[in-house]
């Protein structure tokens, strides 16, 4: 299925949150904890209980890396359970010359089919573009992050008066011809987020930075609604899968999970 | 043993060619394409053929990464082949935010037990920042990248008249208080390298760029010659891995390394 009327249907339907399973075996609920393949239940239970109210679910290729081979199964596992109508991320971060990112979109889109990537715009143009051939997925490529030190190059001044992530963002426009790039971009900027969304066109924006890092779902949110965009994704990964230590933790996440599309929803009226 | 001073003493040694270990199903030899675990068998032969006049092999992730799990299994049955007097380059070009680059630090530095890694700087310091707290490895980020559209970016003109990579250059200086950063600068970008070696200072810089991609070892290698800075490896990978297609890929892979390093000793007289 096109990834890219996926994402659309859901988004037609109101949902906008992205659950991000940046999952961590110090920090899964303690009653999962001995239980064997505890990281694939913790990721399954998450999935069994969210699936009906998300819009996506993005894997941080770190958290799964970091187990090794095992760890690669376990990221094979866990997009094993998530049903096909949910658009997979697959939060690689990648950025190379042509010839290595052929392998890369190869590893992403074909052996792990994933239904999307973020990519690092550093490298330019032929960096990314063996991920955007690939014409029914989806490319979402850093324009603004999330974390503080976006400041040291993101928002460097250019000589043409722009910062360097405004021509990023310019030139992901222009890069879009089959429709298939979106952007990332910090919900912990949100002054730039109002200064820059009347460029975001038809871009999908994956906005990661709610929760943990400080961004707010009612302020992102009361954006979008007041610019009528309808295209973005709030990404929300600790909060969210952390929210419960005790055997309530399916049920909790549900609820935490049903709260959020709440005040989605209420602050969109 | 402590990556800068592995680094350091091949250096010494007037070695600089980094072997890029691009291990590629399709392009390895003929002869080993039956055989059981032909990729292990292939990068144990070119390590087998090589470590004695090599500085470094690189691994790039994407190549190992395509083929999921087994690709780890080698990739890491790979490390275990090279021996431990000689650098490994986790070429992952990682770059996150600091809770995610803590996760990829763990796995390339203490899973895996590379000796560096390649960066990407755009989301600035914190987000390399878990890297840099490992003192006894070695962490180059980009600065100027060997592919083309390392213009749309990289190349852009800031406010205070310089280049973006420029930028980048020197605030990698100013993070190099453990002296344990390096910088990777293509070596298809002559000019830029004349212009900017003076700010080089001590940090060890990765070249690739030459062979397939079209930079030239005698030129760099009189660059930094010229210069009195010895801390410079040139990456060659596919112009070297894929030399010759028969069982005689063993002594023609050594014999064209002796060549490279031949070119590198004569231009540096």
């Amino acid at each position: 299925m096109d990834a890219r009327e996926k994402l659309q249907k859901v988004l037609d339907e109101n949902k906008h949150i992205c659950i991000g399973l940046d999952t961590d075996e110090n920090k899964i609920p303690d009653y999962l904890k001995g239980e064997k393949n505890a990281l694939q239940l913790f990721n399954k239970i998450i999935i069994e209980n969210t699936y009906e109210q998300v819009a996506a679910y993005k894997l941080n290729f770190a958290f799964y890396e970091r187990m090794g081979t095992k760890g690669f199964e376990i990221l094979e596992e866990t997009l094993s359970y998530i049903p096909s109508k949910i658009l997979t991320i697959g939060d690689a971060k990648r950025g190379d010359i042509g010839n290595t990112c052929e392998m890369y979109a190869d590893a992403i889109f074909n052996k792990l089919n994933f239904d999307s990537v973020t990519l690092n715009p550093y490298m330019g143009y032929d960096s990314v573009e063996p991920f955007l051939k690939f014409k029914d997925k989806i490319n979402f490529i850093l324009v603004l992050t999330s974390n503080k030190s976006s400041n040291d190059f993101e928002k460097l001044k250019l000589e043409n008066g722009k910062y360097l992530f405004q021509q990023v963002l310019n030139s992901v426009n222009n890069w879009n011809v089959h429709n298939n790039c979106g952007i990332v971009f910090g919900a912990t900027n949100l002054e730039e987020l109002k200064n820059n969304c009347d460029n975001f066109n038809n871009l999908f924006v994956l906005l990661p930075g709610v929760g943990a890092q400080g961004g707010s779902l009612e302020e992102v949110t009361r954006l979008f609604k007041l610019n009528k965009n309808n295209n973005y994704l709030v990404n929300i990964s600790r909060a969210l899968i952390y929210c419960e230590n005790s055997t309530k933790f399916p049920k909790i996440i549900s609820e935490t999970l049903k709260n959020y599309n709440k005040i989605a929803m209420e602050t969109s009226r």
